[in-house]
């Protein structure tokens, strides 16, 4: 009864979720980093601007580089509203609890792979090649924690060694590139992309795979 | 005679003298503030670079959202003018001068309605909602000092706990949008944002009031 | 025989070279600089990442300000390509050879007077004047390594006290323009100044001068 129910979803609505949940997950993400951070003491418009700035940062730089109209984060203003509850949750919830922590690590690993997506296809549309959009589907994810951190006056945590993050997120865009132009099926090229970048994420971290110190 | 002189100005004249007023007093205050960092020593490019970044920043940060064209910063010469000479003069005069850092204080406190009024208004004409609105306003209004702080390699001071004054001109738009729903008088918005929020960070800083710690 | 074919070469085709060559070489230094930075780890992501900042950073910026259409680096693979085989090859070849150092700066100084005319050329072609002209001259030829330095959490290197970088691009830009004005001529303008900047280059190098502390 219950899963015949969900086969009925259709799948645009769990990308939609997922999309949203990664912007609240940023968010969420955003405001704890700004609440831990040792450096700088933020306040309320610290939380809540690096919190916003993580949740909507991706996109804002993929559209703005784009350049087509104003970017989506600003146009529709369901993304905004989510990254400021997120936000806001983040400033008042203990963020030490340990099954909240897993559960963003979850649904960001969902919403890499997606903002992948979402960067490359909008690339696509706008008449660009391969390599450019391969390029704006890795900015487009790992652009808003990359600037909360240029905004925390550090650099980008994913330019540092550790975990491979922003691979996965480009190993998201190929998949997603290389099935769209064989198969050209965009749902099933972006279903692919996030399940199989979601089960790399994970496998990352299971198995503790870390990047190379380049010197 | 006088007065009555006065009043025949109008009152968008004052608006734009406000407005070149606070580009002038952003510009001064940058270089000075180039000039005092501790952690770098900047030369006259430097000194240069910060005072438009102060200065023009968060106009320009607004024009690049939305996308609507060249920033007025750079179609409307006058603006990069009056900064280069705010700069010019931020590079040669003494910034001990307690009667200059005042006057510097009053004018930001003018203008940070204005920029913040300028900002949601432009985000108004493009089309944007009440909350992209707002988050316009604020950009516009903290972003030159914000991008100033970033290219000093540090986070944005508004960001930080201290005087609250992104929360300044943020009730700026909230004051603007409102008096221009119910109202519709653009001047009339206007006077009254800026007014208000004159008034209110003349009160922050009168009864130091200062932000909290979000930890 | 030899000779007789070069001269045939159109300026063109030799302007493109400096170009590629400049892109080349930015993102060989970024890569260099990504690998010797003390404070951070990078890796593989992080020497490409500022590697591509590094060489298509200004260019970027340039068009992003001028809003016109995706940025030329995006449009244009080449342009992607070149600036990725270079960072791949920063990333592999020992950044200690003197010899590479050394036709890395020759390069650069062919390639930044070429840089600011490109960024001032556009912004005539977009209808703005002089001043945002010059301004968008020397963003396009310091805005790469700019902001190579911010997402490295430092204040950019051309702000601080030493080499007369910017101001040698600003030159290009000024010789630019007003030949430009006087002449009418795109190619002998951009000739000029590309000569001129390259041996004030030179000259600023040998001759050890440096800008002075503003304070």
């Amino acid at each position: 009864m219950f899963v015949s129910h969900l086969l009925t979803i259709p799948i645009t609505t769990v990308f939609s979720v997922i999309d949203f949940g990664g912007v609240f997950a940023g968010a969420l993400g955003g405001a704890f980093a700004a609440r831990e951070n040792k450096r700088y003491q933020y306040d309320f418009v610290g939380v809540m601007g690096l919190a916003l700035i993580s949740a909507l940062g991706g996109g804002v730089a993929r559209d703005v580089l784009l350049n087509h109209g104003p970017p989506l984060a600003l146009v529709d203003t369901r993304y905004l509203l989510v990254a400021m509850v997120g936000g806001a949750l983040g400033l008042t919830v203990s963020h030490k609890r340990a099954w909240l922590r897993r559960a963003l690590v979850g649904v960001d690993a969902l919403a890499l792979g997606l903002f992948a997506v979402a960067g490359s296809a909008r690339a696509l549309a706008a008449g660009l090649s391969f390599l450019p959009a391969l390029l704006l589907g890795v900015t487009t994810a790992v652009g808003g924690g990359s600037l909360r951190d240029v905004f925390s006056g550090r650099t980008p945590q994913v330019f540092e060694r550790g975990e491979p993050y922003a691979i996965v997120a480009a190993a998201a865009s190929v998949v997603f590139l290389t099935a769209e132009h064989w198969l050209g099926l965009g749902t099933a090229a972006t279903a692919l992309a996030v399940a199989s970048s979601f089960i790399l994420r994970l496998a990352t971290m299971r198995f503790r795979w870390k990047t190379h110190l380049a010197r």
